[in-house]
């Protein structure tokens, strides 16, 4: 019934690609199925200025889309000169998913930013982009501790993230395009690699949820995250 | 232990003044504690371009902080030239949520947009505004139900918010500013009068939260929406 | 002849509600007839770069008006992006009437900016600003003085403002909207307590006026500002 | 006493040069003594969306200073992306000046649009701008008779302006920048050409200023509009 | 002498990827050995205003550079507010490039908008920009061809575009960052693939350059651009 | 053939008029024929932070372009909140072009602006800026020698610009608008006082141009930057 025989609770085909680009510390193209978003992870040794003389870090990202990484063509950002409300909460949302499992006082004075760039979108780039982000900013940190800046990698686990959904009675795991559209209420749910939540995020865009629809599309998004959690696991030993 | 010897799932006292300005269809000056926003309700016989001649309406909502509705002095959006991700995350939840209890195709071709203005921030700043914009959004339809504009009230029934949260083991219900910088977890549910879910937005600022802990907080901020509807209630029957 | 029977001369009914919001160090809202407007002072012990180490303090204000303060809504200047021109050109005219009336050197470095935000617009809200946040300031600067921050007020009296106008042949002191839309000539005209004058601002919307109907117009905005002076008195001897 | 022996009331040698630039239908270069200010006037056919159909024409007026008119080079406003609040203040001023003239029935669906570029600042540049406007505004007007555009020049008269001051007892007519930075009261009155009031706007910058003051500026600036009018209508001849 | 041994007049490796996104009616992703760019090439049935009822076609382009596509992170244009006046100037020049090898006429009223955002930038972005926005461009011609929206493709042949400069008395062809940031003199040059130019813009860094360089340049410009169009056209082959 | 006589490789009148505004250290108003271009160099002892501490100086230019310049009234760069494409290009080239003639590390930690506004355009305004920015600049520098802040005047020689085109099979110099609206080629150069190139800029407007061509235009383009630099010495002589 979903598109490729997927199963309700089966994440897409996820493929993670590590140095995709040559200069960043982290590089990871990562692709959910035909969603492929590039997370680049920048290390400067500055944070914000709010935060200056603390002996803490500051983990941070940025979200874009390519013009043309959807069906019709959306217009450039920098061009019409500001980011949307959607790209600000994407951002603002990366960004604390991934403050999250990293201890800040580790760090010491060093920002680390992550950028997420959609290179074609087909569902869940926000997702995506999570849990991409989380690689490439273990990659960052590695580097520094290769590079002497840091004892230890001041990561305290991984962090992934799935989007999940009611179309009818059914729940589904990790939606593409053609689902997300159809579905009354959208989920994205963000976890460390223990089960642990992040944040939870479930919006009905029809018709209200109820408790026990809540704890179905929990627990799909568990399921969902376990296998992407495996796949970060698995990009990083090779 | 709470301030003014609250009890944990206990909201603070609520005030609902309508008619608070003279212009707006629908004008409402919603006190949580001392969070007070208020909340205008203009109705318009336009809809947005990409809307127009579908037969259906619109309902959406803007958000603002007075400069010095808080602590310190904030600068102002309208001076610095835009408004910030915060900003633009509300006014788009506030939107989603009230869109989500009424019947856009019963409203016929007209937006109602609702001005949620904080005056005075306490923390649960937009819950308020969404509880105190559902009664704004009442009066304005049924002032073009009065005027003979339409034949009912488009809206299902009421919506209503409350933030929760977790410090440390303790589960709080509409948390006061003291109690949201402290707490671990900070959710925000947003429900309709018959206690389904329109949104769930949790977050983790410190440790990841458990799904026991969600069930805690779910359970709490059903408890303190049942009080927020009942407030609204009774100010829509004055 | 005029709304409510108001005699020529006669200014609005006005009230002065003192800290009227809870952590402005000066706060008031000022209503004059149905115009509101909440002024907020703030204090912040920082000047202006162009006048650090100079030991002189500052004074400036800010000015907005709710999207639904007006008959019709407004665009959110937020949401625009940009201050408009008329936003402009009034707050530039508060901040040089609450200058006129400090001295800046008894201050020391130490700045207050002054909010003046419309809650209801019925015309004058520029003069009402004027007139409440003078109240606002004495406050700010009292705040200081008990605080043992500053050794005396620094004001040196009080600043109020009215706006007239000329409809046909009479002359009308306090404009309300409807009457301010007829009018032929408009002035607001900016007074000391002791009836020295700070800004005039006199403008022929239709015909040009004469130097006698400027007498005129001077002679009951004189009359008028000595009752709001009276007010402001009494609002802070409460 | 004052710079080049000028007397009190006297204004400085004025020079009106038409047909300036080429291709505006009205090309005006009016300098008081230093201050240069180019007036260029387009004629549109075209008028603001808010007053199609009426039958009805519109006067309005853009006014800038080029980067280094001034003593020390000032940022370009197309630069830092938004013109600033004096700038804006002067453009209003100058176009309601303008309408003030004309009878905007008999121009028809016309659009005229003055742009005031301020070549050489040496105080008075809001002044000088009007007064130039005024003659490029009337060519522009002529050029649409000429043409049989219109059957007859649409204005009433002539409007002129001239800022005076207040420096200790001395009461100056149109300041130079030396004199106008010493000045404790500054006040820019526009007229029509026989005599009555379009504007006055008075300032005080350090004490307030008395009726009898008062009387004395309208008095002094009364004498130099007079003269302006008379180089206004001498360049006309020409 | 160059890095990997190149020949002064040699190109670095060319790879041109077509459909290299799902979704754009041409996509390709072009590298020049290190610089990557994703050319995206969008068809809409909508012409700019000032050209419609003409009959015409219209061809533009807009470029990028993700934030971390090189050394240093570069601030997001997107969210700093504006296109800074580099990546203007090369959209402008991408543009110019394309439309020269287009008949617009031939197009109809049919725009074709080539989004160039570069992945990795190591030297001549702008001009593999151009050369692998040619082939997007005509795989999307061939889109309309295919779909019968053409009769024929309207491209008059390839456009190719490559970057020279003189190091010392060397004089280079694509030019890498390395060799880019010492070079003395640096030369755009845009062609078509019989030979004739479109574009020749050579600035010099640091000494003027002599017309005899300027030969020297543009030889050698030509080598490189005929090995770029024979790539180009065995991309098309495939 | 060409307006006035004018012979193909014959500049326009050109003249250069110092000192042209009071304020400025270097102050020229430069006009090719019909063309009018003030450029107005500024000397502030402030470099950009980039540079600070380097001992080195730096020059750089603005462009603007009044309103009514133009034919038809452009939209105001200031109002329309940001400057365009062709402004920002123009402006770069202008300032390359002046730095290339400068010995920065000769000028110790001064920084130089030229601003160039088009008072009266009729074609080559950027050329003309760039012809008489240099002799503004010379002024602005002999200036700081005179003040005893420079041993001698950095600039290594004059630096001039000239466009040329072709028109069907001719090749003309210093286009004007009427011919450079008609040009099939366009080309911009910018050459030193001894005959060596700084820019060469040349667009294809429709049919690309040959190699033969461009020695055409070259040549064309030397003549006429010969007249220019003429031009220039005599008006530093007077």
């Amino acid at each position: 019934m979903r598109p490729n025989d997927r199963k309700a609770d089966q994440v897409r085909p996820i493929k993670i690609t590590r140095n995709y680009t040559a200069y960043a510390e982290g590089s990871v193209l990562v692709e959910f199925g035909n969603t492929k978003v590039l997370c680049n992870a920048t290390v400067e040794e500055n944070v914000p200025r709010w935060l200056k003389g603390q002996g803490k870090g500051w983990v941070t990202a940025e979200y874009g889309m390519l013009p043309r990484s959807t069906h019709s063509r959306m217009r450039r950002e920098a061009a019409s000169g500001k980011q949307g409300g959607r790209t600000m909460e994407i951002q603002r949302l990366i960004a604390r998913s991934l403050r999250a499992v990293v201890d800040l006082e580790a760090m010491g004075e060093i920002m680390v930013t992550v950028d997420c760039d959609v290179i074609q979108a087909d569902g869940g780039t926000r997702t995506a982009a999570i849990s991409g982000a989380s690689v490439a900013m273990a990659d960052a940190f590695q580097h520094l501790v290769d590079g002497g800046k840091l004892k230890a990698n001041p990561m305290k686990g991984h962090v992934a993230a799935v989007s999940v959904g009611m179309l009818g009675q059914d729940v589904l795991c990790d939606l593409e395009y053609v689902e997300d559209s159809a579905a009354d209420t959208d989920m994205n749910v963000v976890m460390t690699e223990d089960g642990r939540m992040i944040e939870v995020q479930g919006t009905a865009e029809g018709e209200p949820f109820s408790h026990d629809d809540l704890m179905k599309l929990l627990e799909s998004a568990k399921t969902g995250i376990c296998d992407i959690v495996a796949a970060q696991k698995a990009a990083l030993e090779q």
